[in-house]
């Protein structure tokens, strides 16, 4: 259960059901359902009898342990489970500590008094509740249902993310969840991708190996033109996961480029592997590949870095464009696209150069360039390879597929395998 | 409800659901909860149970509506509103055109028994149902309950947010869904931002005026280091409103930086309305404010390029940082940070330059210069501006929090109000 209104209304994306499902899926558990829901203490107890009543072993809430009076979760967990509340006075007086170093340290002018009825709010304790202590100001707890009654312990933990992340380990270890997590058996989870297969292309082959894929789920997904098949099983269907990457192998040779990887890893690892130094040209999508590139830890030894090339003038001055292409191309051509990433190869002394030019929209697009149109290539001691498509979509989903075209490009470029 | 085991895991997030609560949003409907669920029949089942519970006047679904078998929305909705779904050989016509275009178009091989298998599957509709037509190959569905009985009529919309957008107001015009949206009444959203003040605080202003907030609905989010404050409320509730914003104007007059607009368009309002253009200089960040600044359309009229770099050699030769300065100083320093935004404004000829070096971890960092240790500075006519600091997080919070701080360097250089 996650809680808060800036989730349900979607002005924040809630980035801790991501990590929780992946530390749950490597202890064997399986994520049922997640419900958002606003502070309304109607709609948290809705929400708890939900999960409490689908045969859920375990519930984890995230969110709604802050100081203001609209964070409620720890409260109505605690009722929802027959356990009310009261102030832990020792509690109170650590996390008291807490806000004193951090106001300290901040230099925050505070209203004691404010800080005082905040500081009392997080620290009440369901009764019977074991209490994780505090990674920020906020204590985690692990509500067990009341003596008597019958439903899984509820694992209440705080919405910001190194907070949950640096209390999990205690969650984890606390003895209720121990008494759950007994016995769960690992759960694999592999990725098989593929580059210009269609989906129904795909299903047609599930459906033909369907009777061997005993105790395999198997979800896809399209995601930025990469056909995502994901597998998670139990360590003993192993052999009927070999069986189905053996079918994939076999219809889709062409298209497979990675049984695990992503294609960022697979660049990142040619590149570092072999020695070779990048450099980027990027006109419509402005940094998004050299961020792309430079997201990976370590990845200083191989990116010497990239130029956002938006005016024409710095396309001529920073990367060495001549002006001649660019009046008898236009900025957004191949030959442009070539020239950008010679350029950035020469600029920055890199081994493989990336030149990228497009029309990102939702303007600037004419009947013979229309929005969408983009031009790329990649050029290093393996030869160049360039690729012109038209993108549907809006201006960011323009930019964003481009960067996944140009991380295609480079792959083929260094790996071979399917083209970009 | 949004179906997907691919969201459940976490793997992609949903982007429908912020997307469609603002639509709602203004047509007067909050959002009560969102169900989360894998493509297991018996989970869709009790999600929509859940929600037809609740009290919900009406009941969306997002995804599961592709050719393959685990897509089982649409089979289960029907089901659930008591009306047994059958093949509808119009609209299998149809879907059959749209995808012999489409696949001609994009040149794909293709299994004709495979395709025709999954438009058979995208055209089994309930009865009685309204049929909302294709933006891709997948109809959506209005599915009222049948005779009867009673709840909510459920909207089944496609999971890829360009076809259920495109579908949207084919959706909202479906006689089902005018009855329930009528009489309903606007639902204002104003967003006030603050730059540096503690939650706490907020909650100790918010605790003081409560008498005053009948009929608003206030919930504060602290982002990137910016707390939101987010109220929804009728039209009637206006005045309320604004006695809230005086309120916050009088006790954070020195953090308040707006009652509307992002510091980006700030930012970008500021540059448009002035002539100015701007460029960038990134180390740590490595384009992720070239990619930020240019995420809006228009913005290459401001916008003419940065350069990231990564390799000292690059903010020599590219940005012109004299090799002394990077000597004595070493590159994560202010003296730096200074040089690439005045190497950044010389080399583009823009009217204002920005710096950004940095360690953003998880390794590289020392005892003086831990990790998270950040220098900024922004260039312009009207003067210029630096800021050192220390952030805490992961890799790619340092980065996206460094990002965001560059711009509210650019908001104060340019604007004046609360310091970065």
């Amino acid at each position: 259960m996650v809680t808060g209104t800036e989730i349900l209304t979607g002005r924040v994306s809630d980035r801790n059901g991501p990590w929780l499902a992946e530390q749950l899926r490597l202890l064997g558990v399986d994520v049922g359902s997640v419900v958002v829901v606003g502070d309304r203490p109607g709609d948290l107890r809705a929400a708890l009898r939900f999960l409490g009543a689908g045969g859920m072993d375990l519930v984890l809430t995230t969110g709604g342990l802050g100081p203001t009076a609209d964070d409620l979760t720890a409260e109505v967990v605690g009722d929802a489970q027959g356990r009310p509340s009261a102030v832990d006075p020792d509690l109170e007086q650590r996390i008291a500590a807490v806000v004193a170093r951090l106001m300290a340290r901040r230099n925050w002018r505070v209203d004691p008094a404010a800080t005082a009825a905040g500081v009392r709010k997080q620290a009440r304790v369901p009764a019977g509740a074991t209490v994780l202590e505090p990674v920020g100001t906020a204590p985690g707890l692990v509500v067990p249902v009341a003596d008597g009654r019958s439903g899984p312990p509820v694992v209440v933990l705080p919405g910001p993310p190194s907070e949950l992340q640096g209390m999990w380990p205690a969650a984890v270890d606390a003895a209720p969840v121990r008494a759950v997590l007994a016995g769960a058996q690992e759960l694999r989870q592999e990725t098989v991708r593929l580059w210009g297969t269609p989906e129904s292309e795909l299903a047609a082959t599930l459906r033909r190996v369907d009777d061997e894929l005993g105790g395999l789920e198997v979800t896809t997904c399209l995601r930025d033109g990469e056909l995502e098949i994901v597998t998670r099983f139990p360590p003993s269907a192993e052999p009927a996961y070999r069986g189905l990457v053996a079918a994939l192998q076999g219809d889709f040779g062409d298209t497979l480029f990675s049984v695990g990887p992503t294609v960022d890893d697979l660049v990142a690892d040619a590149l570092a592997d072999r020695d070779r130094t990048i450099a980027t040209g990027e006109s419509c999508t402005a940094g998004l590949l050299s961020a792309r590139l430079t997201a990976r830890p370590g990845s200083s030894t191989w990116v010497l870095g990239g130029v956002a090339s938006y005016a024409d003038t710095a396309k001529e001055q920073l990367l060495g464009v001549p002006a001649a292409t660019l009046a008898e191309h236009g900025a957004v051509s191949p030959e442009v696209a070539l020239a950008l990433a010679a350029g950035a190869r020469r600029r920055f002394g890199a081994d493989v150069g990336v030149g990228i030019t497009g029309i990102a929209g939702p303007g600037g697009g004419t009947a013979g360039k229309p929005v969408g149109t983009v031009h790329l290539a990649a050029i290093g001691p393996e030869g160049r390879l360039t690729r012109s498509l038209v993108l549907p979509g809006s201006r960011d989903a323009v930019r964003q597929r481009t960067t996944t075209v140009a991380l295609h490009l480079l792959r083929q470029l260094l790996l071979g395998g399917p083209p970009a």
